[in-house]
């Protein structure tokens, strides 16, 4: 069984959350609050060097890090994955356009104006780049929308998994959907899609006996 | 025959070029400088919304965007792939890693110091960002190839490629790679892998009889 080190409020770690109840996957949880600093831990470090969240344990000691890379793991095999070669390398076009031009500034804006209190003093020179680059991020996202259904293969997949993500909390973070009608009618159809779970679920007792924090009750 | 766009001085459009060297696989190539414009013009935004370089054209107006997409999709089938499930995820993880700590701020460093003139002088700002954390990610590395030749399947994969691309240039805006021995190293290990080319390096006659600008020649 896996065992996922996740952040309950990071969109990263929803992401695999999201994913491994789409297919139903049973996995062990453990919440790292990177907030109180339990991802910079000596033992957590010596999991990932990178000290973030998500990170899944495949198989005893093996841990695999990034939460794309993860999605792409867990998917093999069940319908998340496309099954042509051009498919699957137009999933992982979205997933990498996820990473560079979505997370890091949606993503960057929901950590500092939605988790961190003070936070949006400490970045109002950093706003104004995040917010241009994610509606730019959004507008490539609507303009694929308005002519597709999902992302990738004509159907949910990972790719949709990872941009679902930020993109679902962009209104907690300054940003706007009124304009984006086509990603707002995907961002439904995410969530009618059987197993769908918020970014709010929590995984059943195995995360509590697992949590070393004591928090995730 | 794969049609690459790409721009010369790019380093995700080198990776791309890297990769065809390495498998030895024959395309041709048309020239987009994005400093002109190129990549923004109603001819190439049709192919590619998001304006960006470098763009494989797969198939009769098919087109694959984001560099270590198409990376992946080249490589399927040929030893820049690992084969099992696991080390395949492994690459990606890297891969991922490259696009979001090693990129945007080794490559945006790269951008701005070495290509465009007076460009130190207009991110003044965002400069001490990119070298925090482009450091940061060149510690991760050097942790990895302390203990690893490469960075995933014990061989030369897409993972490497991905990371080559800006980490080879890193020298060229600010950094010092001094005190990352390991990395350095494994430099050198890939640019001793068969067919490597280096950036300067451009594929023959076609691509200057598919150059729309009339300037790689």
């Amino acid at each position: 069984m896996y065992k996922l080190y996740s952040m309950q409020r990071s969109g990263n770690s929803y992401k695999v959350r999201l994913a491994l109840a789409f297919i139903d996957a049973p996995y062990r949880s453990v919440e790292i609050d990177i907030l109180r600093g339990e991802s910079r831990t000596p033992d957590f470090l010596a999991k990932n060097p990178s000290g973030q969240v998500p990170l899944l344990e495949v198989a005893d000691g093996r841990y695999l890090a990034e939460s794309n890379a993860i999605l792409w793991y867990v998917a093999i095999g069940t319908s998340l994955a496309p099954e042509s070669r051009i498919e699957r390398a137009e999933a992982l076009q979205w997933m990498f356009f996820e990473q560079h031009a979505l997370e890091p500034n949606i993503g960057a804006a929901y950590f500092w104006l939605a988790l961190v209190r003070g936070g949006r003093d400490l970045q109002t020179h950093a706003l104004d780049d995040w917010m241009e680059r994610g509606y730019a991020a959004l507008q490539v996202m609507e303009n694929h929308l308005k002519l597709h259904e999902f992302f990738a293969a004509g159907q949910l997949t990972v790719a949709d998994i990872a941009l679902y993500g930020y993109t679902h909390v962009a209104e907690k973070c300054d940003f706007d959907l009124a304009s984006f009608p086509a990603v707002r009618a995907w961002l439904k159809r995410v969530e009618l899609s059987p197993n769908f779970v918020s970014m709010d679920w929590r995984p059943a007792s195995d995360a509590v006996l697992d949590d070393p924090t004591g928090v995730a009750a």
